[in-house]
């Protein structure tokens, strides 16, 4: 899973959407299905260019998507599936969630096969 | 766990470090405690706004920690514990890790006890 589960992003700067959530013990199924398509819908919006996501055995998760522009964001939040989506996931399946839009500056990496030096790029 | 898990933030803009990794399977317990300490020394540094984590079953994970500034990041990562530790994450916890530094520059949130209406904010 390594490879899949990180976003293969070009370099900053770029547009990240950071969406914390706690969900309810609600709808396990339909969530699972919403969350599936919400990505692959995202996959074809003007200037996508990956995704994160992550949830734990506790509820709380954290997905972040990032996007070319500030436009390409307005225009996903327009969607009208994606809108009617949040509907529902305010409806039935989060108690809490918190958003955040956010200008990436700088971005690196390491892998096991790097060694040490690739972190102590940029400071 | 619902109010625990989302850090508690001004009104932006602040600075967020996305850190998303692959877990190894190795040393749990020794992972564990050093995560702990590095929260409990981050929440010291001046400029630490607060950190939202979590971990999935099969080992990818994000972390965002939240700061006033960029001088705030940079002071956190010449921490000498913080530094020694993270040579401890490439030599044994980490197969994969990517680093993102991103000026927040909107947010919001909505709970059940909201109604619909707090998520219609800034679009």
């Amino acid at each position: 899973m390594d490879s899949d589960a990180f976003a293969k992003l070009p370099p900053p700067p770029y547009y990240a959407v950071v969406f914390s959530s706690v969900r309810t013990a609600a709808d396990e199924a339909g969530y699972g299905e919403a969350a599936a398509r919400m990505v692959e819908l995202a996959r074809g919006q003007p200037g996508f260019l990956g995704v994160e996501s992550v949830r734990g055995a506790d509820g709380f998760g954290i997905t972040v998507s990032n996007w070319d522009s500030e436009d390409a964001i307005r225009a996903w939040r327009r969607h009208a599936e994606h809108a009617a989506t949040r509907e529902r996931g305010r409806a039935n399946w989060y108690r809490h969630f918190e958003l955040r839009i956010a200008r990436v500056e700088r971005a690196y990496g390491w892998g096991a096969g790097d060694g040490p030096g690739r972190t102590d790029a940029p400071a």
